[in-house]
């Protein structure tokens, strides 16, 4: 496990050098007494960062050491409302790239990958340090931004990728350092948990859920990004790479959005005391016993309602890490909205400025163990499967030995009156810890079986 | 708000040149290859704190960029057993203060005041950072300790002195450095949480419930530190420094245990869909509108069932984090023991670490703000007063009176026929927020009114 044998770069976290840095000289601790800012996008949340800008300069001087200038702010469209009052209109500019090279600060908070991308590394390239809180471009582009910023001995920063105004980012990266993560399951995305939330309050079908998150401004007109898992499954590669010291980006991610759970999934949930949660999870397999890697995975599960993720309601998110020496920890908050949003970002901007009048850098990239990334089928997992089956003797014999056949063990069965008509019956089975490999085939297996007149669902059970 | 006109020092947070530190010279990124540890203190947590530098050291190697070496371990008395295997014994010395002069980083571990100040004091001398769980020191002496570390170019992290392994310090220090922190509530004291939460779960009378505790190891033969709030009272005096970039000190805390509190009292606060937590607040007062200034204190309180707080059971810790942007954050986990707190330790070891490698600092003191303590008497709260009354028509008017009297206004009142004999009932008052003066003298008032025969409990309720 020498230094010189991995992978991604040097875990040495500051250049404080920056030779590649052109605007360095001008930036020793006693001559800086402005921060130039840029911020690139001017939507909910760039309006609220350049209101934080403005509404708290003289507590951000005092933070930084210096000044935060605010040098310019890049808009699609100049004719377009801005959704903030007050702001010098000479400032605006819809040349984002040619912005990103006046600044010794960028905030990128355009969009999901171009311009965004460009404009980051036109702003290294330029010297300047970045804050984005872009995490579809982090999850896909992470390492060439990274090793950019290397390179220009800049800072790259982006705690509002993930969880919105909850620290959690800077807290696994730099306070659980001298920590072993070896586990995350998250609830990262705010319309999935709201609209799970609603179906389990109010017994609402998915599609009326949704029809009110967007209503309430929770849920986007294409809700495809939140109820299909793709931006849980951006966090999840972020969340992955930093817990793990590992490259991993959002196609090692196995993603399963919430579009086949039904009020009747709900409702059978509740019945066993659980609450259904699109979680974001992340591990750490077989230190020590192969195979070694990474698994992570996006997916609907079953979680106890005693567990602390169960009570996290509405639009809120909560990431829940386990470590080796801290055990559980679990941090919770506004997972979106401009002002936490803005939040996140602007404390971040104090860091880099911080940075910037000092002559120093933050952590860079560390993936020093280059783990794996593992399919989904060696991860861990418990099935809750619900079974339709014809209600004559002999059907528990059958299933059972389809469910032994795979080496998968049962930990409780429940057989109730159907609700499917004469000579059907309900069976829910509760397996215990298996591969979802093997669980996957036994759930195949007992779609087979003569008995059964259907598999009426079938949901991993997590966080036990 | 000039940064010359501030108090205590300056905001700049990193002194890169590093003149009074001795050290420094040999320090740059190019020349180290391992930053010498010194650990004080071998307890529980110095225990697991060496256990994690030796197993984890590659990791930590790969985590700093240099390796960890370990050299020396200061013990009370060579001669007492060691909380782990397979230490080098020379490592070993009485010596804490000599060891304290041969290290870049030092790890106090040892005790409350002294010999622990004097410890860091000479390890600031010598030009090495320190890392210290010692809150009351901190909470004591914490600008005499900035100071030396200030004027020696060292860092001081203490992440473990409040909330064990979670990371709250540091995120309010850095991730929420662009934001403006209003509030904080936090259960930071495992043993009284594990002592009311067995006198909820059992219906416990108090010296039962800490009886229990201290046959688990939960709580000390000598309890009073934690049951009368001096523990919690330091870590509010740490958060609110933090939170208000203003020092406070553990005297400017009101501080009351949870002595007092009855079986009574937990069976009346869950008949209302409250549980009772040990609380400490810290709130910043009256911007724009004075008196303006922080409060901190420390108390017994109602905790509405619904609230994130009312649900952190056992030993666990919790912090509930009010900011005008971020909204409401909330962290969670481990708030004592030696692994969780070793993981805290160890984590801002390599912080520090990767400063002395790099030659930087992290962020020093930042008390611009200079806000006054103000008495809790200036607190908004709200009380749910419990009476034992006589039966008799006119007493809640006369009730009424007496506290509209004080200018203060009830929320909710009612009466329920009496346990305590003939004639006589049961009264619960809720109150509308007031100052804790007017409700403290409202409370005096009661006790003094003809019709009540007792004030059987008065407790503030919090988190709503």
């Amino acid at each position: 496990m020498s230094q010189a044998a991995r992978p991604a770069g040097p875990a040495n976290p500051a250049n404080p050098a920056n030779p590649a840095n052109p605007a360095s000289p001008a930036k020793s601790a006693d001559l800086v007494d402005a921060v130039k800012v840029a911020v690139l996008g001017c939507g909910t949340v760039g309006g609220e960062v350049v209101r934080l800008l403005t509404n708290s300069a003289s507590d951000l001087r005092s933070r930084v050491g210096a000044r935060l200038e605010l040098v310019g702010v890049a808009v699609k469209d100049l004719d377009e409302p801005l959704p903030l009052d007050g702001l010098d209109r000479s400032l605006l500019t819809e040349d984002a790239v040619g912005l990103a090279g006046r600044a010794d600060v960028v905030v990128e908070l355009m969009g999901p990958i171009e311009p965004a991308r460009s404009a980051i590394l036109a702003a290294f390239a330029a010297g300047a340090s970045v804050v984005t809180a872009n995490k579809a471009l982090l999850a896909s582009h992470g390492p060439e931004l990274y090793e950019a910023a290397r390179a220009a001995g800049v800072d790259l920063y982006f705690e509002a990728a993930v969880g919105g105004a909850i620290p959690i980012l800077r807290p696994i990266r730099e306070s659980l350092a001298g920590d072993t993560v070896t586990r995350i399951l998250g609830i990262v995305n705010g319309t999935t948990n709201y609209v799970l939330d609603r179906m389990t309050g109010e017994g609402l079908e998915l599609a009326d859920a949704v029809r009110q998150a967007q209503e309430l401004g929770y849920a986007e007109a294409d809700p495809t990004a939140d109820v299909d898992g793709y931006d849980a499954a951006s966090k999840a590669a972020i969340l992955a790479s930093l817990a793990f010291h590992t490259r991993i980006s959002a196609d090692d991610v196995y993603r399963e959005g919430i579009g086949q759970v039904t009020a009747d999934d709900v409702a059978a949930a509740a019945a066993t005391d659980h609450v259904i949660k699109l979680l974001a999870i992340v591990e750490r397999r077989g230190a020590g016993s192969p195979p070694e890697g990474v698994i992570a995975r996006v997916h609907p599960a079953l979680v106890p309602k005693s567990h602390p993720l169960a009570s996290v309601r509405g639009a809120f998110n909560a990431i829940y890490v386990e470590a080796a020496a801290a055990g559980e920890l679990m941090f919770y908050g506004r997972g979106a909205g401009g002002r936490p949003t803005a939040s996140a970002v602007v404390g971040d901007l104090v860091t880099v400025a911080r940075h910037k009048v000092s002559g120093t850098l933050g952590p860079g990239e560390s993936a020093y163990l280059g783990l794996p990334a593992l399919p989904v089928s060696q991860a861990l997992t418990r099935f809750q499967i619900r079974l339709v089956v014809k209600d004559q003797p002999g059907v528990l014999a059958a299933v059972s030995r389809v469910i032994a056949g795979e080496g998968v063990s049962i930990e409780a069965v429940r057989q109730t009156p159907g609700a499917h008509g004469r000579g059907l019956a309900d069976l829910t089975v509760v397996t215990h810890q298996a591969t979802e490999g093997a669980l996957q085939k036994t759930v195949a297996a007992l779609a087979g079986l003569e008995v059964v007149a259907e598999v009426a669902g079938a949901l991993r059970v997590e966080g036990e």
